[in-house]
């Protein structure tokens, strides 16, 4: 029996970005379900009660949750190419702490700096730009954060380069001129197929996440 | 060549006793050292120099941290005996999960109860119950989180076990009467030397955290 692949999702969310790169790695065909996340399915309520949330991978029926949890999930289970985690056991725990470093950190700082305003949104623009200078020195003249190869450091963070528009824009800062290999990277990643295709267009995110912040603030 | 294990730790840390049990549970023999986080050693902070903080594996000289990364660390590379993660890729990632809820919830919850007051202090403390519930939930009438086995999500959760008195002091309420399952397991865990061994008495954490309070709230 072929395995039945379906993902929920929503086009703009960085956590559903991962999935859809690393399926794209893979190779994976599975079926994209959009979701409303002011008004989410009956399916995801089933398949997430806990979190309610996207990103869920529904393979063979069975949900599995959490972006990073998915990534990893779909590396074991179609071993037969693009490995998203090192073989090693010490490089493995290596990359799963700045993919759980960039978990934590970049989309709270970003949404702070999207959507906060004064001394408030100072502090969470200085605090990201240290982390992308930390995470420009991790990744040093390396290609890749998995060096030569793309894995879950650069499944993890990349997505993030959608919101850079809106970074640049909301901060008035240029990412470029203080991390310019971070920047020079997230373009080599979106010379890859898996990437191009799963990032939407910076200013659409842009577009989409100041409506949502007028909303938002209305409140 | 025999392995070197250094363990950078503070006794009641709910994550370096994590660490601590996973390391009993293998039987590994490793040099304890004890930090002081209002002076942390110059060892932790090379070790450690993105998060500076504790716990850290040394593993012949090499750094492993953030304590669910170094729980899966440890029972990758001790596959002899007693594994804390399931060998089936869905139960695995059903496992982390859980263990990521825990990871994600209960500390900042718990602190919240902890530290806070009037209505933070009782919409955390509703909140934290809510998530001791969901865990009894998913506890069921299982033995532990991994059904007959003693698993990664009982070792995340297990050291807030020592926080229970605490929890019950500062928000006054009772953890047995609305979750007895779950006290039932922290008993059950407890039975276990890895898990006796590793976790300190609830009133001495009480003490600790009170004193804490005092200087914390003082600032």
């Amino acid at each position: 029996m072929a395995d039945e692949v379906i993902l929920l999702d929503f086009w703009a969310s960085p956590f559903g970005m991962r999935t859809r790169i690393a399926l794209a790695e893979k190779g994976i065909e599975y079926e994209y379900k959009e979701e409303n996340l002011a008004d989410k399915s009956r399916l995801l309520l089933k398949m997430n009660p806990v979190k309610k949330q996207i990103p869920v991978l529904i393979h063979n029926g069975k949900p599995v949750c959490e972006s990073l949890i998915i990534v990893h999930y779909i590396d074991e289970v179609w071993k037969h190419k693009s490995p998203l985690l090192p073989s090693d056991s010490y490089q493995r725990a290596h990359a799963m702490f700045w993919a759980d470093y960039v978990d934590k950190k970049i989309y709270s700082l970003g949404r702070q700096v999207w959507l906060s305003s004064g001394e408030e949104h100072e502090a969470a623009k200085n605090e990201l730009m240290g982390c992308f200078k930390l995470l420009e020195g991790e990744l040093g003249d390396k290609a890749y954060f998995g060096d030569d190869t793309f894995g879950i450091v650069d499944v993890a963070l990349i997505p993030f380069y959608s919101w850079f528009y809106m970074f640049e824009q909301c901060a008035n800062m240029s990412i470029e001129a203080e991390c310019p290999k971070l920047v020079a990277w997230g373009k080599r990643c979106m010379e890859k197929e898996s990437v191009s295709k799963s990032l939407p267009d910076q200013h659409k995110v842009y577009d989409l996440l100041m409506d949502l912040k007028k909303k938002i603030l209305a409140k």
